[in-house]
């Protein structure tokens, strides 16, 4: 951490800044300028509020100079993470995966039809949620566990794994037999409790980034996870809010290149929820491979119009079908495979 | 809602559109102008998701005429809200309240003292938080029950009433007997499984703008806890995410006027988490109740640097009752006592 | 443009609504329903200020059913404008067009250097700045018309033409025999003094995303230009103001499909601006690609890290022969030739 | 300048960034730690890209440890400003000054009707444009300079000082005679030419925040200003761009106590702009007094509803009477006069 103190900062100013760093548990140098004294605090810093010494009387700017997480860094794992699952399907590495399925599990046929198409598509991760708390009460709510239970069939039966959402920490245990993959949702991206237990868990994470989260934030809750032992982790970009109208959301494209550069986790783009809008997302998906993601997780649904929830920005099978032949020349393109 | 159409949408599009709208449950008007139709729709819209419409070919714009509150909404009882407690101190009204207390209940020496200062500086009601969940694993996590206990003695000794965090719905019950007002955080704003069990509760809440939620968007929250039967809510600005960086959030002062002027609720400003700075309290506490909020909510320790949590925006004791001694001048200029 | 009345509006309110609409001019169709009435005004509404009404008493919503653009609107042109230079290079159709050049024209040296490349390269369009107003008044604030005579016979030199920015409406005149389309710079984008000029001209114009403009107010702008008779207008998307602080500016690759939905215009995206980091750019540049985009800008030099401007931001050549390689193969991944 | 170097940072990356530092004119002082090497650079750093040196190789963070700005920091004048104009009234200092006028100038007897409600009303700044761009060509585009006359009359006839918006270089000359204030606009906040003619002037100049720009950026335009020796520079927050949209822009009110903190510049506050509604400016007015604001600028015209434009945000005289009772007990709240 590195304290810049104003140019005319007097020597009483300086000298309590140091003994509040000291008091942090920090060692201090003191660089003396001839216009601006510097103080470097090199020890455990990662901890601390920089704001708090902002507020001293005679200081400039405080900096961090190291990052604040260290597990999810680039510098961990130089090479990358390949998260591997259980039947030697991979996300992160040269192959581009897929993750598809409906905002909702419906019911059997739903799921089977919808199991069906991806496998035949060449996608290997099914996706479908089971807890769906809404603003109206009297909305579908989700089928829950025996919900999980159909799609883990379905997935079984055509050798996928599932992907689907996990909302409280008592929901993990249940969920364990039937999940290969737990999501955490963009509104629990800073859900500290919830981010613990699944550190405890041995079975890969996908983490959304939060509608205004920035990239270090996702960073700092990806280090949560892996803090606990878990290096599964997976990363999400769905759009973040701004003050463009015309998309629900904005995806940023570029968070997928910037998480490349910083981190060794995989990321993934969902440009379902990134844009809202089903005649958006066969674009934003070629995009968001194009820039490197790792992963694309798109919502499909037989009767896209009909869906329980999420409908608008839902494909039609016929129209995923179609985005996986594009997808897969967009990802020969820049040297991968799909 | 008003479905309006391309100029040149050809009448088989607008008949699959009127389709649309009956096979949702709507009656349509359809007003067919020299260059462009326009389809009025009537009935239960409030559940239907707009940009599935506007999806449907030779649609132009799609848009909502009524609110999609009716609860919340100015209407439902325009001559406002005042939420009372059993002691007769009230929140909305002409009397601005205020809530005071630190981030963190730490131990009963701190609460008895902050408590003690809130009582005698005229304030009527104490905050502290039990659940602390951090980013850190080993940092400090709160006192959980046994802290509220504590805060509801020393508030109990100085006849306040206690307000605190609620973050799972498993708290609501043991907290019951140690709190006169539930905060759902921020985080929370749209955790619906929460909002609707507080909705059971016969105690007030106050309900905490998301970082990144729209006005509506907490009107809309606002909704699923009174749809319950629970009318005692509170709502509160406490800064927004912008590009701005020199605040921790941008507290939007505004939100007070465009509360009162859409709802019947009352709104509280809480310029602690709105500046995330210390230095920034009191002139935004001002600006709030200049601006007519209800009641303004801040943190304060007797020791604020070396509060547990949120140290850089705690005011110290003395900085607390210099504020309330400028709060009551500013309340009285805008016709309201303190 | 549709009114629609609060629920317990009056019958003397809605008549003081239908009587503000009659003196602005238009019709007015009224609607009463047993909750709600509605009025839609038909007419020429298109420079009626919609929050005026707004402010009236009883009103709920006002929104308007017409797109506030007319020529820039999909519907003019539903076939898509193609922009046809002088020697027959295309922007807009099948083959992705790409502009590139320095940021600031410095020597005859460096400009021919990279007219040289950008042709070898298989780019078509050569750009660099004359006028840098900057932010020290001792920096460096371009050469001027000499710049731009210079630049003009390296790309003539070439068979390349020639974009570049005027800042001013007296610049356009002595900047007419040495360009061959005019850029406005995200900061002149809602100068209409200066659109309406450009409207006069018969030589494309290049329109920049204003950095916290909507892509409605961008389709706006373009109107101005149009309206004056100037139908060769190319918007350029190149990254918008977000809180997130990795990349300069967030780049909004779903511009590029949006656009291409509402308006008939074609689309250049700039990675340069877009994330203002050299290693950000390729990433982004195949993504504009691979969403669609109608040409790419980018910003390159012979000694980036050197360049008097954007020198963070600027590819080297070698880097910007290899990006040409790379978008070559993206490009065919979605059906089009670069 | 602070450049932190990766944990892993080889000797060979750490020599080149030295390199590149003293190549750019800067001293450097190494810091070598156990797991991270720091590189302080000190001497001419104002005019550095920090991206620049991000961009290398083996480089972590790159911090600024001096403010961008020299002229308009707070350490340069701690007394801080206060403008005097030649009637001896004044902005800055314990006075609250008030600047009511119309959006544009429309003919002799709205400006002087308006002239005698400032001046009764109690407020000694007349606003109005001359210069009024708008978005269609048939729209009314201001008076010019003969409007600008009129103006002037009208405030010499009532001891009042004219306030107005200079939008290019060419016009500053023949405003001069009748301009006491010139206004920048917000979309003109970066147009460093006309910041650099009008540091060059010896009258005051209001400058307006741009609608997307952050407090640092404002401060370095009125740098730019004062850089050439005009020091009478008058910031204004009026509101920036967010995602909520129930008001026009989300009006910034902490930016007056944090503009107070970083530097000796007044700045008043624009809640006309700031809401874009009426009804919504008394609040925000009233706000902006109660956190600092050193003057009010607000919109006014004798017949609102129909003013020329910005009509929607335009407040009645009577509106306008009321609003300065109101301001007065307020500024008198906090310790201040109107």
């Amino acid at each position: 951490m590195i304290v810049a103190m104003q140019e005319r900062a007097t020597e009483e100013q300086i000298d309590s800044v140091i003994d509040a760093l000291v008091e942090a548990g920090v060692n201090v140098h003191r660089t003396t300028g001839s216009t601006q004294t510097i103080l470097a605090a090199v020890g455990p810093t990662a901890g601390l509020d920089l704001t708090k010494f902002e507020l001293l009387s005679g200081v400039l700017y405080v900096h961090r100079i190291t990052a604040p997480y260290k597990l999810a860094g680039r510098a961990f794992r130089p090479e990358g993470t390949v998260v591997e699952f259980p039947n030697g399907a991979k996300i992160g590495g040269n192959q581009v995966a897929v993750i598809a399925g409906p905002c909702a599990i419906e019911n059997r046929d739903q799921i089977f039809t919808i199991a069906a198409c991806v496998k035949a598509a060449g996608a290997g991760f099914l996706r479908g949620g089971a807890f769906k708390p809404r603003s109206s009460p009297y909305a579908f709510q989700g089928l829950g566990i025996p919900g999980l239970k159909i799609m883990h069939e379905a997935a079984q039966a055509h050798d996928l794994l599932t992907v689907t959402e996990v909302m409280e920490i008592s929901q993990i245990e249940p969920m364990l037999p039937y999940t290969d993959c737990f999501q955490v949702g963009a509104r629990n991206m800073q859900n500290f409790n919830l981010l613990r237990e699944l550190g405890q868990v041995r079975k890969p994470v996908l983490l959304k980034r939060g509608i205004a989260a920035t990239i270090e934030e996702l960073l700092l809750s990806s280090e949560y996870i892996m803090s606990g032992g878990n290096y599964d982790v997976i990363l999400c970009e769905r759009g973040i809010r701004t003050y463009e109208t015309s998309t629900r959301n904005t995806m940023d494209i570029s968070a997928i290149p910037v998480v490349h550069k910083l981190s060794h986790l995989p990321i993934v783009g969902d440009p379902s929820h990134g844009t809202g809008r089903r005649d958006m997302v066969p674009a934003m998906a070629k995009a968001a491979v194009a820039a490197g993601a790792d992963a694309i997780l798109v919502e499909i649904h037989p009767n896209a119009d009909k869906a329980a929830s999420d409908a608008a920005q839902t494909l039609y099978l016929e129209q995923f079908e179609q985005l996986m032949r594009e997808l897969r020349v967009v990802a020969a393109a820049v040297g991968r495979t799909l």
